[in-house]
């Protein structure tokens, strides 16, 4: 039994990302608000640096959850001084994630050529992490990106990886964040969804586009491409997630030149329809 | 125990996609064998049309083996129609690989939106071809290809995957290609080569860029990217596999625009010191 979508508009949370950072965070947030959506995924470079209480008091009094905060700091590094470095960033990063009310903290790894390496040391940073943000309230998600990022972005491709992580480290507030982009072609994806249950902390649509130009920055429009989102959402609700559903379109020559108040009117008719 | 490949060029064969199709497949057969390599797997686009048994014959007189017949017609169909037409451009390719004398034909088995319709129609298919290639001495090779191209070119992504076809379809003639572009990120190579064992018919190398500007067409030399090709190399030897190590790199901008001989001096380098 899915949930109905199709009237519940604030079921739906914006990553801000999707507008390619053409408005500053508080037009953002009015703008999310305006179209009815209940919640919002704001970026670390849109906020540090900023009032981020005055920030969280916006996000709080236009109504909308904030659903992650994006992104940790790359973890691995191929020296200890450089990856105790890159812990404290993220403790800095989890201080002001606490002060937004985030449910959770993304966690995108980073890799390094060093693969085996990269991936241990995640699984340490990862329990650090969780450490850190337990007294804070904080979830912490592991997100699984896809293996084309193997080599630049993240270490951490399968979901089933990602859970391994889980059992391993064994905290109460360590999820992962299922993201239909990353993980549609997965075989076993079914087989992990539900093996993840109520880990599933996150769960981010877009769509992967048939001709798609740029695995990073061309992401498809929900119904727009390949993947069979209401099916994986099926599996992810029948797991137990019952959070907001958060959009996340990165595509910098398509959704990203367009103003913010028709992206999204086509959102909302696409959050009832397609997702 | 490693082979030792640094002396031993005649371990190397050379995909002829590595040159782009910039020459004639006498050309490519003859560059081949004067710079020492031992073996050769053509394209179909090559091949057909032309007096194969003549090529063969070149080939043989060449002192070169053909590894590989590259690759399948694409097998998954939204109608049966069209899935037994292709299951009959696979057996006149078979054919023609048996006049090569090709150890094995290569499947890269094409995707459709019905992602679980395509895969299931795969399974159905090797079976098939295993029979049509049982009674003329070959092997079935089932690669796997990155999930990058779940949506274009290929719904078979992980090694396991084909592995559990494999198991399915349980042919004596059947087996799998490990290509290190494809597989490197995999955080189950390792299990997955291991449990493979025997049945990797194939092994192909290249390297993946740290900046790849085109996942398709933008490969790189054996060195020059991020895989840990000697990690890979060491557990398919592990396995049983001892066949000839082959080289495919599809690299439009780069190595395609440098004549045969030239990327053949540094094929003969890179293959005695990175693989």
């Amino acid at each position: 039994m899915m949930r109905d979508l199709a009237e519940h508009s604030e079921l739906c949370a914006i990553n801000t990302a999707t507008f390619g950072f053409q408005a500053t965070i508080a037009e953002t947030i009015d703008a999310i608000a305006r179209a009815g959506f209940g919640g919002i995924a704001p970026w670390r470079r849109e906020v540090e640096g900023q009032d981020i209480k005055a920030i969280a008091r916006h996000i709080r009094d236009a109504g909308l959850k904030v659903t992650s905060y994006c992104r940790s700091a790359y973890i691995p590094a191929l020296t200890r001084a450089e990856f105790d470095t890159n812990i404290q960033t993220n403790f800095r990063a989890l201080d002001d994630a606490a002060i937004l009310g985030a449910n959770s903290f993304m966690i995108v790894s980073g890799t390094s050529k060093n693969l085996a390496l990269a991936r241990a040391q995640v699984a340490e940073a990862v329990a650090m992490l969780c450490d850190y943000a337990k007294p804070l309230g904080l979830k912490i998600a592991l997100e699984p990106l896809h293996p084309v990022y193997a080599a630049d972005r993240c270490c951490i491709n399968l979901l089933s990886q990602a859970l391994d992580i889980c059992d391993a480290v064994n905290a109460k507030n360590l999820g992962v964040c299922v993201d239909a982009y990353h993980t549609w072609w997965d075989p076993n994806l079914a087989r992990d969804i539900a093996r993840a249950g109520k880990r599933i902390s996150d769960y981010h649509v877009s769509d992967w586009l048939a001709i798609t130009t740029d695995t990073l920055n061309d992401r498809g429009m929900m119904g727009d491409g390949v993947i069979d989102l209401k099916a994986i959402r099926q599996q992810v609700e029948a797991a137990g997630f019952d959070g907001l559903v958060e959009v996340e379109i990165f595509s910098t020559s398509n959704w990203w030149t367009k103003p913010l108040a028709d992206t999204l009117q086509v959102l909302k008719e696409r959050f009832a329809t397609a997702v």
